[in-house]
């Protein structure tokens, strides 16, 4: 391995004015995101600015995406909320130790899947699920945070009892909470929908337009912290504020999990890291395509393992690749991962000298932030397109969905990858099979169903469109014993294989009681088309030697096979 | 519905005399295996004659097997004892109840499945877990049996504390017992091994040797009952014996479960209903292969699912297919399902009026009796043919084996199945792409590695042999764009479709990145030999437009578009 990344080592100037221009963006998104989805997980503010510094700068020495901005984000945080709640008090010094636990153990994880080339893992998360699972959280997390935006407290076991205590409790909502809260939501959500179209029409770019609009949050957040502090609103109006936030660098710690914590933390350790390393590498690899270049699933599992063993070290907690951050840092014309580096030292900076400006910063304003942020990662589109091509995907889709919102996080995502197992072995246990005939003129054999095909009476020919594995096994042996016993001029019954990837042992046992069943029928049994890795298994087998002489590389040969001897046996009874 | 079965509405008399013997001969074996296996289950000896009467009839009506012998068999009465037991007091009245309803519900099941036509879910276990199972049950049955052939007691928590146990109580056996007890096993032994040889050396024919031997159980029975009631050895020896069993047939009785029982019981009927359903049509098939006969698995559904009302009715306990006394049925000459009506009424004479005379029968014999039944079930020869043919299929055997010993029955074939269905997702997820090339003057087309091809050196023909689908997705995508990326006079990319029998959401976004990704390079996507309901599907997508006119028939067809193409290109640069 290299001692400096290829992008640092080879740094050309001119992509500087990029990197540094997005690094000061991101770093003014990084900022009041930072501290919400802290208090989204339940952590005090100055956690999500640590969980903003290292981390950067470890993803740019070792992950392989130009444009990736990592730090904390709303689904991960949630997550931490969900797996610590149960063991320790929200904001307790517990609490802490086990969030940055959980970020080492996050970071193992994923090192070592990295080391061992395991991201493949993460394929078993469907997008359905994936879809299901981000629009359930983002509703769960919106659900959490109105509270603070009317400034009230509720003790809701689940989203439904939350939203019905919401609304019996309404009536006691602090007016100013209130004001600054829904203030904010309405001013981000204006921001968000015209504030680009607006700045257009006055003559800006659509590019620099765009992403003055993505600084709304911090104009919130400076507003609202000098209107809070020139009224003194939070004695005079109970308003809830951040409060003190520590200034300083945090000082760096060797965590030395206690076995008790790793037995309750592994579970969700493992679902934060592969549901975040799918996100990330979603965003990484869309935004990538756009420039051509190519992100490595393995180099982005070192990557994030490495950000978030930099962020227990530095008493953070579980990161991420960000969504909307990327997105930005990608617009506002990241070229290599500088820019990442360049923010983490800004947020240095902020965290050395600069926390005390957010005393002052009403909650409400972060949930306002929190609120507007996440109802963006609700997902229509994707529910639609699976309605419409594959029910089955939709379903999945929704049930991780309502797995979500009533059983948590993960149980959700548990429930989303047995289902979508579940329907994958359901669909492959009812597999299609075609009577096959010749196209007329051709080597090709068609569905006698759907084409106009050239067949011989004696022969019957299937052909099986799946592999051949216990669950279809014996559907596909009495499938055939049923078409045979339905047409007694039958002499050769062709099994074409194209479609059969794998013949497991119980599948293996149904075609030699098929072939001997045929056989004392005095019936042929014949393969064609079989695959090169499934032929070298089945050499050795006693089908195997059954069949010697009857296995054809094609269902033509097959075809031209039984043609010959009807006219050898027509020959012999003249 | 036809109100007679179809072998008794056309019942010829020539079938009478192989019903009559084989109806007598099973009733012979089935006299001790009922008293043997309702002891096995933890029930009292009249339990299992029980369930040796009206459930022969219900299955004689309904099922499609003309020599499958049901009643007590030696697995389901160890999955009963084993569900049981944490709920009641073996032998006790609630325990009696308890076993009814298992067997109600486990008939409810069967015939909801066979209406629902749901057969097709016994397809879920496959041989190689199936095999794994009956062997570890049948290693359980017989350390379970042990203590019995001593006349010990123990109360050991699993195999391993019982085989401890047993080992250090064994110099306090009793005496008479063990003599019983391993006399009996060592003559069952013989008998099995040796007796029908030494018959065949004195003239008989090997059928009637072989039926003789299978009756020497029933000459211990009697040897043994004749033998502690001579010299009294239950009171002077301390030999434990069967004791008093009711005479009189039972009464019938219409279960009203309740519902606590229902939730406890629901999963060991499922469970015992499956196991018990796929045994029986396994063995019925192979039977009916021998005579050219069919069985029809729907119909084995509602034959065993009134079996087992039939049996809760009667205040039995679950029954099945047997595979010994089928076996002897079928060599015995039963012709049509008569013979189990013959030994049900044969049976029923017993129960009303010969049961005294079991009263002496001691219960290390009938414990030997198992111990030599199920040792046979013991199958070496399916993990020799997985370990050979497939590694991964004699995994399961052994883990569900494993699972069975240390875990119990319900939990061994619970993993067994989880694990043939996370084999198979393995397997699918790391699918077989072959570059491909034109076999010289055919239209087919094969792995270039394995054949020698013709290429273009503008075209990639990749053949991916795998349905596409979330687990494999990403991987395909990442493997063509690594070989375009290896090849830059790549033009034309042909993915070859013979082998892809579902797409799902997720294999359709990562191919409509490909194409565009593709696409952005300046490279046409192809795709061919796209099966029928494959292409339904994609027409309606972004990507079958995107596709429209690349999408070929045969991958002869794409090759030729290609090197027509080629043609124009060169005629148009000269």
């Amino acid at each position: 391995m290299r001692l400096l990344p290829e992008w640092l080592a080879h740094y050309q100037k001119t992509k500087l004015p990029g990197d540094l221009t997005a690094g000061l963006i991101v770093t003014v998104m990084l900022i009041p995101q930072s501290l919400a989805y802290a208090m989204l997980a339940g952590l005090p503010p100055e956690i999500g600015l640590y969980a903003s510094v290292l981390p950067l700068v470890a993803y740019a020495l070792l992950g392989s995406s130009m444009t990736l901005a990592v730090g904390p984000v709303a689904v991960a945080s949630l997550m931490t909320a969900s797996a610590l709640q149960p063991l320790a008090q929200p904001g307790s010094e517990q609490y802490v130790v086990l969030a940055a636990t959980l970020a080492f153990l996050s970071g193992i994880m994923l090192l070592a899947f990295g080391l061992l080339r395991l991201g493949f893992l993460a394929n078993f998360l469907s997008h359905p699920v994936i879809s299901g699972f981000i629009s359930g959280s983002a509703i769960l997390i919106t659900v959490s945070q109105l509270k603070h935006l009317f400034g009230l407290t509720t003790n809701a076991g689940n989203v439904f009892q939350e939203v019905y205590q919401l609304l019996a409790l309404l009536p006691q909502a602090n007016p100013a909470t209130t004001a600054l809260g829904l203030g904010t939501l309405i001013f981000l959500f204006f921001a968000r929908t015209y504030l680009s179209g607006v700045l257009q029409k006055i003559g800006l770019k659509q590019k620099t337009a765009s992403l003055i609009s993505r600084l709304a949050p911090m104009v919130a957040v400076i507003v609202s912290i000098i209107t809070v502090a020139q009224w003194d609103l939070a004695a005079e109006a109970g308003v809830a504020i951040v409060g003190e936030v520590p200034a300083g660098l945090p000082s760096l710690n060797v965590l030395v999990p206690n076995m008790n914590h790793l037995a309750a933390l592994w579970l969700p350790a493992l679902l934060i890291s592969l549901v975040g390393f799918v996100e990330s590498v979603s965003v990484a690899q869309s935004l990538a395509l756009k420039r051509q270049e190519r992100i490595q699933p393995n180099r982005e599992l070192l990557g994030l393992g490495a950000a978030n063993m930099a962020s227990a070290l530095s008493g953070g907690y579980p990161v991420t690749g960000g969504f909307a951050r990327s997105v930005v840092n990608f617009a506002a014309g990241a070229n290599t991962p500088l820019a990442g580096v360049i923010s983490a030292v800004l947020m240095a900076i902020v965290i050395a000298s600069l926390t005390g400006l957010f005393h002052h910063l009403p909650q409400a304003v972060l949930s306002a932030t929190i609120i507007i942020a996440v109802t963006a990662l609700v997902d229509f589109s994707t529910f639609k397109a699976a309605w419409q091509y594959d029910r089955a995907d939709a379903l999945s889709l929704v049930v991780t969905l309502i797995g979500v919102l009533l059983l948590g996080v993960e149980a959700g995502v548990l429930i989303g990858v047995a289902l979508s197992l579940a329907v994958l072995v359901w669909r492959s246990s009812r597999p299609h099979i075609a009577i096959v005939g010749r196209v007329p003129g051709t080597e090709h054999f068609r569905n006698v169903r759907r084409h106009k095909v050239d067949t011989l009476p004696n022969l019957l020919a299937l052909r099986v469109d799946e592999s051949l594995f216990f669950a279809n096994a014996s559907l596909v042996q009495s499938h055939i014993e049923r078409c045979v016993a339905a047409n007694p001029k039958v002499e050769y019954v062709l099994l074409l294989c194209p479609a059969v990837n794998q013949i497991d042992s119980t599948a293996l046992e149904a075609l030699t009681q098929l072939q001997e069943s045929l056989s004392a029928k005095g019936i042929q049994f014949m393969l064609a088309e079989v695959k090169g890795p499934v032929m070298d298994r089945l050499h050795e087998t006693h089908l195997g030697r059954a069949l010697e002489g009857l296995i054809f590389l094609s269902a033509h040969d097959a075809f031209k096979f039984v043609e010959e001897r009807n006219l050898d046996s027509l020959a012999f009874s003249r």
